[in-house]
């Protein structure tokens, strides 16, 4: 077997998690590129020397397979540091994070994460609404990134929504991920102060025998129906194009972050069939309702002998679906969270929902919309935080991200 | 290479992050035992097949190489359980155990844990010090579970302390970890509410490229002069003997749990020569200060020319070593917590430490007393919660926890 081969059973194994299969930067990136062959895939002893690029057209942490943790982080800009200590903190977080993605983690200056690779890691940066105002540069904010509308359904903590800055980190391994975090905190320091931050976590690489879309901690299938690199569309939903507007955010795209509780004790407490109903698709699998396997298209169109749907009208996969929204399409990439018990005695825990896209409105707002009106699935979740970034393109050897914004 | 070959080499990897390595109960256990042959060790898919058996002498989870998640919990009996409600929830929990640690997660109910074997899943089980009497049972509380002495340096929350019964649950995926928190929750509803609970984690398997201990959030190699089964007084250290005081606790341990915060800004504002000499030890290898590498032993004896000592009276392993404490020996197990953002801006981060012992009194009471009054490490410590429990023996096929306490 080649290495060729391996890495592209990695990216069939984790990639699925977010349905970027067959992804061609993780394939050349060489997620687990150094596997030594076995039987049973990529020897585990591989997971820490598995790098991912920083240099590109994109960003990294985006078509990324996703890792087993993240950190999400916003900051906000000290008052004094304008245009030119923003330069400064990107051109320090850039080179902050080549090092640390090529597996040179004394960087981190913490020690935590000697010894284990680079897993995997990925830093990715985005700029708030506010970042613009902060910086003088307002007239070069994007038409995109104004602020979400609200939602009927939202109960947002301010505190730790928006912010002028935006961090993405991930990594397959936590002692990793948090010398990361704390070298991006260290960076920052006189420059920008920590808005808020949240933990994020994804099913360990092999804890599934065979390679499969991951799952969320109500338990559904959750990735199956994400755009993939294969679909002749995918640039056009996810990247703003090389000639798209403003021209500083060429091969950028728009993250849309919301961190969404589940209320698990009334989700465990419905019967199989009702969170069938609710989704549109057996939990079990993954199968849509109108049958075949996880990867069997739903059909909408479906109806029972009494001629009702068998998708239900406020089912989540017919709200959420493309031909319910003219098109609407977005990459999610999201993460579990679980921050112990809350005072009433539920879990702190669900989805720190992030999607990418190369037009917010037209992508998550449209589809939002709809969810908040009637989605079966809504009953069962709170929206407790909302942040929409601007996040440029990858930076080219010797550049920093978001140079073209700072510098223009 | 032999199965057995395979389970050996899994068990120095993670094991030595104890140093528990070459651990007969683990090595039986087979932790990886359905690994696939391959040049870097066990295959990264098997990762979520391995088991630990729930029956046995001891119960799992204390000499089981340490998993990369954690949950600690602990719940207070409802008024009116009593003896009876509590004999009841623990069988209800012993069974669950088993089931789950076998691979039978859908008895999680939750769908969380399907296609995720039970990715060496461990529940241990333990009692407080208030147990006994909220069950009439307080003829019967060891003596070795009166409560621990107040140290100078103690702020803890007794909210996140104590707990009427102890339950630790340990997987290598997370998923597989939560699905099990909710399901002992759901078990306990009832019969007990949750008085506190906690996340842990510990660096995932594979992430270093060979074997080695593991490290903390301080970035210290952690564990290397744990106690391990070859040691000849290893089972006395650790187990109540057989023949041992009260007769139920016969092959069970004391477990003692602090959640110690750490300074993490002070601690990495000091340079590597200060942190070495507040441990004794090097960061970078975990080697003695006295010289060689992370296995040869440290030399207390040694001095400078000057005649001062080389490991710094207040260096934390000169106040830990047994030699200084009259031979006091404990089996630490413990794992990173993260919690995010504290409000200073600091991480609410450090140790889950768990630490395993016959006799509390004379390991852990006689060197955290010592540690108390001089350790150059508790500068950048903190003692937040604490939490002594008895840990009866394994269950036998056919029998729960703690029955040979409840029905006596
Ligand atoms: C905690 C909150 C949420 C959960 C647990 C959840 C869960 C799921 C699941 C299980 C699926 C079916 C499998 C799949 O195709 O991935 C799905 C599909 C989808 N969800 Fe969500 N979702 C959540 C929130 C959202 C939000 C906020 C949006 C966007 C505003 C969204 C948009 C979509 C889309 C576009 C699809 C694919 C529809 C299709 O083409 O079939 N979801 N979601
Ligand atoms: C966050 C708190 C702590 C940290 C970061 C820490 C860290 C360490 C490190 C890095 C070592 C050296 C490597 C090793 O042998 O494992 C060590 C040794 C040790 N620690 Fe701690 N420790 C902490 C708290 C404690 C506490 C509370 C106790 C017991 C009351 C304790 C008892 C020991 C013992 C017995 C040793 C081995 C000494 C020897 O035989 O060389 N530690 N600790």
């Amino acid at each position: 077997m080649t290495e060729g081969t391996f890495s592209r059973r990695r990216l069939l194994g984790t990639a699925t998690a977010t349905g970027v299969a067959g992804l061609a930067a993780g394939a050349t990136s060489g997620a687990l590129g150094h596997a030594a062959a076995s039987e049973g895939g990529p020897a585990l002893s591989t997971l820490g020397s598995a790098t991912v690029p920083f240099h590109g057209t994109h960003q990294p942490g985006i078509t990324t397979p996703l890792q087993s943790r993240s950190h999400l982080l916003a900051f906000d800009l000290a008052e004094d540091a304008g245009r030119r200590g923003a330069a400064a903190l990107l051109r320090r977080w850039s080179t902050l994070a080549a090092e640390l993605m090529a597996g040179r983690l004394d960087e981190t200056g913490t020690g935590i994460a000697d010894d284990a690779g680079p897993a995997s890691l990925t830093l990715t940066f985005g700029f708030g609404h506010s970042f613009f105002d902060a910086t003088g540069l307002t007239a070069l904010r994007p038409e995109a990134l104004r602020p979400l509308p609200a939602f009927s359904q939202d109960a947002l903590d301010e505190g730790r929504s928006h912010g002028d800055l935006w961090v993405q980190i991930g990594a397959d391994d936590p002692l990793v991920a948090f010398g990361a975090l704390r070298a991006v905190r260290r960076a920052a320091e006189g420059s920008a102060r920590t808005r808020w931050q949240m933990n994020g976590f994804h099913r360990s690489p092999g804890a599934t025998a065979r390679p499969m879309t991951g799952r969320n901690l109500m338990g559904q299938v959750d990735g199956t129906n994400n755009p993939t690199p294969d679909d002749p569309d995918f640039e056009r939903h996810v990247f703003v194009p090389s000639d798209g507007e403003p021209a500083w955010m060429a091969g950028g795209s728009y993250a849309v972050v919301r961190r969404i509780r589940m209320l698990l004790d009334d989700w465990e407490g419905a019967t199989e069939e009702e969170r069938a109903r609710v989704l549109g698709r057996r939990r079990s699998d993954g199968a849509p309702l109108t049958g075949g396997d996880e990867r069997t298209p739903v059909d909408l169109e479906a109806t029972e002998t009494d001629g009702s749907p068998v998708i239900a009208a406020n089912a989540h996969v017919r709200v959420t679906a493309p031909e319910s929204n003219g098109g609407a399409t977005m990459l999610r990439r999201s993460f579990s969270y679980h921050d112990g018990e809350r005072e009433d005695g539920s879990q702190d825990a669900g989805l720190l929902f992030v999607c990418w896209q190369a037009d917010p409105l037209r992508s998550f707002v449209t589809v939002q919309r709809k969810l908040d009106r009637g989605d079966a699935l809504s009953a069962f979740l709170r929206h407790e935080a909302s942040g929409l970034f601007a996040v440029p393109g990858g930076a080219a050897e010797g550049e920093y991200v978001g140079q073209r914004l700072v510098e223009s």
